[in-house]
């Protein structure tokens, strides 16, 4: 454990869709935060839902996204 | 936005399961509802369980579905 | 057991909506819970939220509305 | 477990009462529920409240009753 | 993975004050986010609280608001 | 420990209720604390509930109120 | 603002205790409170834990409970 | 209260069943735990559900129990 | 385990507040309690929330804090 | 006291990975349990949540196991 | 609608961390807001957790951090 | 399915205690769980309380503890 200056994080809420599955919008978010954050290293799940169009299912996760603050 | 009579939703719960995932339970409530429901629009998931019997796992998820009523 | 035939009631969950605020979304629900139900006797607020087009703003509330049953 | 068409069930809210107790209130609320439901198999409970009058004490227990839809 | 490039959201958390009321407390809030804010689409009221000042009464509700990323 | 003295709160619980609707149910909370309470500073909304008698609504707002004690 | 004046409810949070069960803690909880409150309506539980003494068991409820303000 | 050694507590979760009801159900599952545990000290209920079999109700208590380490 | 009287607790809800950290906070709320109240024997940690005035911080923590009723 | 020996189950938490999803790190958690518990019955999941290293996710799911005493 | 600008806060959410404790943790999670932030006025404790590496422990605290918008 | 052996790891539950302060009672629980446990790599606290006896404070935090399963 590193006596330096302490780390801080910011957290930030994506909501990823997908109509295949929830690991699939999983990804989908992650990679959406990656895009434009750096040092991107965890995520926790918040909230599972879906919208319903006929047969089409959009399955939506929201998701907490942690990063490291240089 | 309409000015029309609001509308108004109900929400009913039910629990699919499926011997393969979650998101294939997910489907197999989704498709039961829409069976005796019509305007079927969105689900929350509020739970996630499941039954071990030796090598096999059933998936249980339990879904809130809301849909439109007339 | 208790002598006398004790109450029973059931609850169900409806989500009204309107574009004036949560107040009037409740009374919307009522009202259309009281269409098709009898003995209607109190309702408990599950969520609010709302949705968003524009200037205008659906508000929609959640309420779990709880009937005595015959 | 069985690989046939998976089981999907559905959960109604039902409040018992009783004079007496909680488990009365829920033996209250299942009886209930199997007057007018078949494949019963089990009862979360949600909430315990009661109403107070002098001294006598009415026991409210909310149960999420579920069913096999068949 | 889905073929179509999956739409990701974002939610942010503002806190809208009234002294009228909470439903003012929500304009308000949706208002200053659709000033910096595109494809704002939905909110979610997750506190509400408020400030007491002798006969004045400041109302805060925290939402979080919605918003599609391009 | 710090040097001077610390500020200590209190919470106490009230309901609130109003034919009108839930701002003011909460008006009249505040101001029913406010009549044997001194330095009363914030509340907080924990449950939003209802009466229903046919036509009528009675909104019921609970609310923790916080007070500095001398 | 409503007309006539509205009813405003306190809570008070007390635990019940007992050797034989749950109910009779609620019971005993009851009976104290309206030992030095009038107009006790209702209550809710709020947690449910007991204390180990070898083969004793003491059953602790702590409940809300109601009472009208004058 | 004591200088020494800061006593440190484990808890166990167990699920304890009954036909006769959920205090009869605690009483089983307190037992069990003292049948493998020493100084066995507290319990906390974190959930009641029960299964139905035609007329016969299994309740089901769910409890962490906790006993200090020596 | 006494045979006697069963024993009745209350709870009362205080915010202790201190600029050098919780601990310290607790230690406040504790004191101010013990002013006016007699057997009081613990508390349970509801929020920990603060202030922030430039560098000053004021650690705000809500404590649940037990007595026995006489 | 009910006649028979009523059953009593213990819950274990284990928390599964894998790169594929959430449903193989059930998978996983669940073969674990099995290697050195026997009648292993049920699982409810309390969190999902993961690991980020560049293009890699690694899928965490929190489970509570659930299996009959002997 | 209020006659003066009603003031609109916004919440953002940081993790501190510190080989020390808590309230360190959250000197450095409030002061690192401070670094980009104006008028930073209060904190929220969301989580407490802590990562162990043989004796080390490093204490991470979740704060939501309010901060009012120009 | 994942080829390489995904990691499992179990969460076990304990209370730290102290007379000092909340971060002392977690090094207390932390040290105890390293003395009979290898690779120990988290810990989440859960809930934290206290037992007032006079002057002097308890301090007691409930920690789940995360380890790695070999």
């Amino acid at each position: 454990m590193s006596t330096h200056e302490a780390t801080i994080y910011r957290k930030t809420e994506l909501v990823g869709t997908s109509s295949v599955g929830f690991d699939d919008a999983v990804r989908h978010a992650v990679a959406r935060a990656q895009k434009t954050l750096r040092h991107v290293q965890w995520f926790e799940v918040k909230e599972q839902r879906g919208r319903i169009d006929g047969e089409a299912i959009e399955y939506q996760v929201t998701l907490e996204i942690g990063f490291a603050l240089e």
